[in-house]
């Protein structure tokens, strides 16, 4: 606690000495993953673990960023320094980020679902001895990404989203870019195999309309601050 | 670890001069929930904590007992000294169950889901653009405890189920009891206003064929201790 007030300090120090690229700005991050429930006990999850929105989180506010991040249910610590905003579900998410705005900057790194469950059971769903499962019924969940692409007057001037595929990459993250009006998509392969989810090293792809830079394999706190140095030096230019 | 490793070798030394009442007893626990996948991404999960379920492995080695816990996908820690198997779905966690018989006591605190996804995604579904959900479809899951209480040759002395339930809890575990050939079933009320799935006390409603006992709310902790204790002078009765 004290070594995180000392940090604070000195970035409050670089910050008012205009040192700092982010100072006066104010970036909006999401984080981990969203759960939609099916009844009281019961949940849909994904294996996001938060580690890449966190550390973006914490790389914004070294960056002298006003840092506001809204985080889905993870084990990870809140950052320090960091106005955090705890939600469940991806429709609590949205309000969280609306409430949120405005922005100059904002990461959608969370990986809301899809789909939420509009059977939800009030009691526990039990077994009715006949041996036939319930019914799921879902829904598509509103698409956070694209209304704030879309915000008749509070879209942030940098936005930028994040695809996690199991296949066709480059061409989902473009399809995204147009769709949702981003500036930015960063996609990254999670098939199981390449233990990025949960993992602590991640391999990036950056999509934007210029075209598609590789990034090699890094951790994810260094892909953290490539992102906002990158981020910092779009706004200003 | 000092401190733990000093623990063990007192416990040893108790258990070596038959001072403990579990001595020589191989204790069986599962813990957690369990998660369904549904794609590479994505999967059913449940509120458990694994909290009750680790702290009853603790409370049978504290007893002497050789002790092996099954455990679904938790953020607690192993227990020291205890022999823990990982596990991440219903039908993985009865393997587990299975190789680890035979056991004089097994204490299935799991909560395990009663349905898998058998539409699984090989890759991450996505949204096909028609605005239509995918569907899940359902299958019901084996029956761990109704497995091991039927078991032909290895049916532990002692088998005590859990039941997590929203309403109904007594008539629910009373069937229970029944249905799964199990000798107690430790009934809770789940409902979330209860505070209990993910939190640190418990209040149980201990079910056999000689009738409820209604226990005060009490730390898992302490909760685990008296079902040890019970258990153990239940063993040797």
């Amino acid at each position: 606690e004290i070594v995180a007030a000392a940090e604070a300090l000195l970035r409050d120090t670089d910050a008012k000495a205009g040192m700092l690229p982010l100072t006066g700005k104010h970036v909006l991050i999401t984080s981990g993953p969203t759960h939609e429930p099916i009844d009281p006990v019961r949940y849909i999850a994904n294996r996001s673990s938060g580690k890449q929105g966190h550390a973006l989180a914490k790389a914004a506010f070294a960056a002298g960023a006003r840092v506001t991040l809204v985080s889905g249910p993870v084990t990870l610590p809140d950052p320090d320094n960091i106005e955090v905003h705890h939600v469940e579900s991806a429709a609590d998410m949205l309000q969280a980020v609306n409430a949120s705005l405005p922005a100059d900057i904002a990461i959608m790194a969370a990986a809301v679902a899809d789909w939420r469950v509009t059977s939800e059971g009030k009691q526990k769903i039990k077994k009715d001895g006949s041996g036939k499962p319930p019914r799921l019924d879902l829904a598509e969940n509103p698409d956070i990404l694209k209304t704030i692409g879309h915000h008749p007057d509070l879209r942030p001037k940098l936005l930028i989203g994040f695809a996690a595929e199991t296949k066709d990459l480059v061409a989902n993250a473009r399809a995204k870019l147009e769709r949702k009006n981003a500036d930015w998509i960063v996609a990254n392969d999670v098939s199981p195999e390449t233990g990025i989810m949960g993992g602590d090293a991640n391999t990036i792809r950056l999509v934007s309309k210029d075209g598609v830079e590789d990034w090699p394999q890094m951790s994810k706190s260094d892909v953290a601050a490539r992102i906002i140095a990158r981020a910092a030096a779009a706004l200003t230019s």
